[in-house]
């Protein structure tokens, strides 16, 4: 059932997809590095698996693989950065360098990002934080998938955020989550084991509770973090909301039900009050508030308290953010990637359309 | 059951409370505003509910009446505020300013505030931002309740984050919420009719589910929003850990474990880290990012799209995030604020010790 690939093949292989787009080196590489963190950090739904749907935004024109990445209106420590329509895996580690740098010159950077697509997973955005001793955010909004507390409408997407703090002897605090209960990602894995989801995870196109991880097929919904309004999916929802408006209402790109379909054949919205999709980047650096040796020191402090607190009876400990990913990660770098057959064989299909090999 | 007084009646109690314990007239006026905000918001819980525990707090010399609030660190976009163990109904509106006063110079504004105390509700402070034509943000960590994901431990409070968002003709946006599934609040709401809880609020001290609504009392601790690990309550937890980290661990404060105790009766934690307990704020002007007259514009057209979506059968209309609670606030600056005879009875009590009236 699955195929193993070395992170070194993959890379090769993305960044030759994305060079054959157009993409300049430079960019590819880019888009190549942030696609596969994704694979690397066994968030398998949001690597190589998507390759071929960024080529057929590519094909359909929604993607352009040349853009002119600028800043369109920006105070000291703030920027609205366009995307010219570019691919949002290099987009968004423009935007995030911004924030930086910004950081570096008055303590934090804030930037709000129009005109983008989709960009792989946030948290690899918001660790580009990490190595300037600095805490790292990243957020996206995306085409909707997801009811509303009350609502039987899609009007929101599984809009992640993640947020990346650095620690000392202890590996950085990384949190990464979409702002429904699952991602659709779960869903996916759930279908190809034809099994049925907990309730709380989707509802009928009626509203009505439902355990069907095909319901979306049906015009069915996600539900927001909290599941129901007695569980407080009031709050998912909000959460999901603010990651809407820092995305898109601050930088002018599209946002709510208006946000495009990342499936190139879905079509576009109508009357679409913006461009593109939107991101929103963070970064504040560690001395603006106190010594990062003492900041990471507490840091350390924390990390360490949370992982040895007393557990419920057959739990081995408590989970700091960021753990099974970083422990994902070095496993895969050592052992290999491993692919389903049909993502394997997807990625055969884009190298032959694209006269290149694939393992 | 219930007795009606009227906003004015609970503001001069307060004032005169507030000066009875030393705090100086302006102090006990913006200390007033700030804690009667959550009685005519809706929140009865965080409100005059909860001045005889201020005072207790003060009688036990854990609060101070007349702090020197100042800034001990900071950069064009940032301060560190340390409180002074004042009261943080005061200690958070000054490190709001300072946050907006920042956001006027660069752009935004970000304050991290140690050695405070409880203040209040999270969404009157982000709310000091609306006026300015800023997007406001407030959190608070606070003592722990909270078992994270496969903890039976109690390591983190209901940390709760609030958000402010201008509008123009609509309404401002305004979510303001616990990490937790519920809040404590909801569950003695329950207590008092001695109801049980829905699963998914409250597990026992080994961490197994509960419906108990007086779990809290032997020993069982508040979940983190989600609930379990199927329902990602790990979401619920980082979204705690973030506020407690930006709160606490960026200024000095205590965090997780360590946070003092909201009852002056409960012993405060040994080995302790840092001082009081620590907020985080931000302010980011509207106009760092476009006009606000178009962002207004895009807000409008977010909530009137949002509060239009189709609804699930039964059910009114989809809510924006401070709907309710203005519309509480509404009625009960018209009609007055009801008390529950506990508290009314609570405040009579607290008028003869300081030999005043109380209705």
């Amino acid at each position: 059932m699955e195929n193993m690939y070395t992170y070194q093949q993959l890379y090769a292989f993305c960044v030759a997809i994305f060079a054959k787009m157009g993409c300049s080196d430079a960019d590819a590489a880019i888009a190549a590095k942030a696609l596969i963190a994704a694979d690397l950090r066994g968030i398998d739904s949001h690597g190589v698996a998507r390759l071929s749907g960024y080529v057929r935004l590519w094909q359909a024109k929604r993607v352009n693989a040349m853009p002119q990445l600028k800043i369109v209106h920006e105070t000291p420590s703030t920027a609205v950065v366009d995307g010219d329509a570019g691919l949002g895996l290099v987009v968004a580690p423009y935007a995030m360098q911004v924030a930086i740098d910004k950081a570096r010159n008055v303590g934090t950077g804030w930037v709000s990002v129009k005109n983008s697509n989709h960009f792989g997973i946030a948290g690899y955005h918001a660790m580009m934080a990490l190595p300037n001793d600095m805490i790292g955010i990243a957020m996206t909004n995306a085409s909707a998938l997801v009811a509303p507390t009350f609502s039987v409408e899609r009007m929101l997407g599984t809009n992640p955020i993640a947020v990346a703090i650095p620690a000392g002897e202890e590996p950085a605090f990384v949190a990464d989550f979409a702002t429904t209960t699952a991602a659709n990602g779960k869903l996916e894995i759930l279908q190809r084991k034809n099994a049925s989801t907990p309730t709380g995870w989707v509802q009928t196109k009626d509203g009505h509770e439902s355990t069907d991880a095909n319901e979306l097929k049906s015009g069915g919904s996600l539900l927001p973090l909290g599941g129901d309004r007695e569980h407080s999916s009031h709050k998912g929802y909000a959460l999901g909301a603010i990651v809407d408006i820092f995305s898109a209402v601050l930088s002018g790109a599209n946002y709510g039900p208006w946000v495009p379909p990342f499936p190139a054949y879905v079509p576009m919205p109508e009357n679409m009050p913006g461009e593109g999709i939107g991101h929103f980047f963070g970064a504040m650096r560690i001395d603006a508030f106190r010594t990062p040796d003492e900041f990471k020191q507490h840091m350390d402090n924390w990390i360490q308290r949370f992982r040895s607190a007393k557990t419920v009876e057959g739990e081995e400990k408590v989970i700091i953010p960021g753990d099974p990913e970083r422990e994902m990660e070095i496993i895969r770098m050592k052992d290999g990637i491993p692919l389903v057959n049909a993502v394997a064989d997807d990625l055969k299909a884009l190298a032959g359309k694209f006269s290149l090999q694939f393992a």
